[in-house]
């Protein structure tokens, strides 16, 4: 494709050489003379300048003089729209593989994809357009929306719900039980989970996530929230609207997240707590209580960040704080000595 | 089903209307009146007090005045069995589904029911009344006891053992090699795992766990013991009776832990330790040594829980201390100038 | 097997009675008299004497006086080597099982086994010898390499590639789309992520890992590299060789790690970064800067061993230190008391 034509579709300015072609995007230490590549994080701009790619995604033109450019306010999102013009995703065979089961009492809609050795049971329905992947097994009366995507080995358990365009990754499984028991004398007595999980429009989840149904009610997951690989999202869990939950997260059962929030790797929090809007909550936290809309956290037990920092350093400063501390006991004890030697 | 119908099923005293009906359990907020309901943790006392809920399962009669109440001493255990009562499991046909493939060589019990492409290997033993679900994998030489329910797509590899009455969530491995290898040169030779996992009766295993076998002899995972998703337990780990292990814990090789532990979630501990009966490992702590019976601890390292109390708080306060120090300074250096003017 | 035959195959110095047999390899606690067993793990050293073990494998022959005796520089190694001869692994059962779905594109090399209801998608090539579980998802176009071992319920999306002699365990997934998104007004449009994995030689993955296909070019996992169950590796990054992944570790995005790092468990680390060759990174540390070669660092945030040593240990005598200011500030104004009565 034509670095004009690019431009025209990205809705970018073109810097530079309208007829160069490029015929692939590539990182920038990996792009050749034909490829595309993209300028986000400011790290890079060194290597930008000695990439040689035939063009550069870019906000800021001035960074990269004497290059092909390609320039926008948003580079990344522009990188998005450009890899789905030049590497569209492969086609999928639609269809229904012989050797998946498919109850009869399921309905299926348009297009649908479901691929070898899937498993959709009774009462189940899939939206038009959805593709299920090889060995997805669909409990009884599950319901999937419009051009979905779930990945081979993914598990959605009886009766839990997943909207339109959400895409499910291997080996994540929505429904399991929730960890409740009735502990009575040292036995644990099983609290049965009779809810659901309820996973909105747009979702994205990663793999091998686990999603327990409520035990009561609804475990939710808002609409356009993107949830990476190996998180862990208790029963009961409400979170909001474009959430990102990166990778190795686990939110514990009844909290509320509000919208916008962003828990970084490895983070966690304990139940019953009601966090607010456009949170972020650093990685590694752990997070004991409410959190305000707005709050930037960390630590254990997470505050706010920058008192964390302060806290670190602190920390770090301790060996000279007692050293301090000793000189001083030196020297007043010689005060003191001075001083009574006067008083004698 | 009549209150005082439930009442007596539950062994619990009605206070209230005995012919009022309900005919669900709801979440206190969501129930509405025709719905049982239940006041656990306190914090939500004043929720039901405003819940439209038929009846509520609850400990204290005091607090929820004028209300439909069903009062007992353990107002979740009574929580379990009303929802056995009215919310039944749904039925799971019996026998063996066409596409499930099931060597020869294995023995089922009665009334077991084998799911769409599951796999069972030679010489693999379910007991009567056992679930394999759709896509469950059971290797050679298996032994599976009675009433178990193994989800979706769980696996069991070579000569593992489950108890009767255990519940493994979707996507749980048992029975993975642990990672044991003789390192010489920067080479990591595998040492062959030879050994096995031995879970015993009543336990549940959460979603997408992972029990690695032993290298030698058994991982152990005790009667009674509850699981939850995403947990690492790693070769020759021994988990006593009645244990609770909330998410995303991990247990390194060869560690012991008596009955009744807690671990928190995201806690984890090193290889080798010897941890006593009844202790509660905090929320994302890290245990380095051995812990003696009925230990609190938390912490990265995990130390007895008010000790880490008092760190958390004193880490917050160093700030004040410091300024305590510099104010000290100021005034040593006054007084020595002081002192010093005196003695010339 | 016979004591000085078995420590011909091993390279061992036979200390004691060259006749006695052994028939199977035992830890110290479990072995009766005709079990071989290994002291490594110094620990151990009371548990080797009063073992009924025939014969123990050990470094350092004068800690076990009047015992059968394998002496050997690389114990651990050995017992490795002996497992194999004495517990060699089961047979597979070589070709493609009827119930697996192997596309006419895909080629498959000799001595393949293909378990049942595994899928192989058009255009991917398993090497001699190699191993597909039950349950396996190989997309399409993936290149699996010679006497691989992919355990039941493995996947391995499109284009992926696997080298020669791997393992992979139970659940694990490869090839999951990276976590990437370019977020503009609250709405995170996906990033498609069109570039691959590739593992190379001898590589062994543990059950349920997520390792994240790159945005564009490759996600890397060197030759050797061992990694535990649970871990998440995500898009971009590049792992040496000889490395050691513990459990539940996670590497966030873009990070490059050189060879023989060791990673202990829990541990994470953020993205962009540079880490040297043969680091330690202690367990539930969180990194967040580059690492020089040979560095050994622990902590949240992560600093060098020592310095995190220290500050533990400050942290817990913070007590005492307040307790010195606060006697401190009393015995200043005393002094000054003093002094100011002197001068009045």
């Amino acid at each position: 494709m034509r670095l004009d034509e690019l431009a025209r579709r990205l809705d970018a300015t073109l810097v530079g050489d309208p007829e160069a072609v490029v015929d692939g995007v590539r990182s920038l230490s990996d792009a050749g003379p034909t490829h595309l590549s993209f300028l986000h994080n400011p790290k890079y701009v060194e290597q930008a300048r000695t990439s040689r790619a035939a063009a550069i995604l870019v906000r800021d033109a001035e960074a990269l003089p004497e290059r092909n450019l390609l320039v926008c306010d948003e580079p990344y999102l522009a990188l998005a729209r450009a890899l789905e013009l030049i590497h569209p995703a492969e086609d999928v065979v639609r269809g229904v593989h012989p050797s998946a089961i498919v109850d009869d009492g399921a309905r299926l809609g348009e297009d649908v994809a479901v691929g070898p050795c899937a498993v959709i049971g009774r009462g189940s329905r899939v939206g038009d357009g959805s593709i299920i992947g090889a060995g997805a097994v669909i409990g009884r009366d599950v319901e999937i929306g419009a051009k979905c995507h779930l990945h081979p080995r993914v598990v959605i358990e009886d009766r839990c719900r997943v909207g339109d365009r959400c895409i499910l990754h291997a080996g994540a499984v929505v429904g399991s039980d929730g960890f409740g028991f009735a502990s009575v004398g040292g036995v644990h007595h099983k609290v049965p989970q009779v809810g659901i999980v309820d996973i909105e429009d747009d979702v994205e989840i990663g793999a091998n996530v686990c999603i327990d149904r409520a035990a009561l009610g609804v475990t939710r997951v808002g609409r356009g929230t993107k949830v990476d690989n190996l998180v862990q999202i208790a029963h009961n869990v409400e979170i909001g609207e474009g959430c990102l939950l990166v990778a190795q997260v686990g939110i514990s059962g009844s909290t509320t997240i509000g919208s916008h929030a962003v828990f970084a790797g490895q983070s966690g929090c304990s139940g019953h707590l009601t966090i607010g809007d456009r949170v972020v909550l650093g990685a590694k936290s752990a997070l004991y209580r409410d959190m305000p809309d707005g709050a930037v956290w960390t630590g254990i037990p997470a505050r706010p960040h920058r008192e964390w920092l302060k806290s670190t350093v602190n920390l770090q400063r301790l060996d000279s704080l007692r050293e301090s501390v000793k000189d001083l006991e030196g020297r007043v004890a010689e005060l003191t000595e001075a001083v009574e030697g006067h008083d004698t």
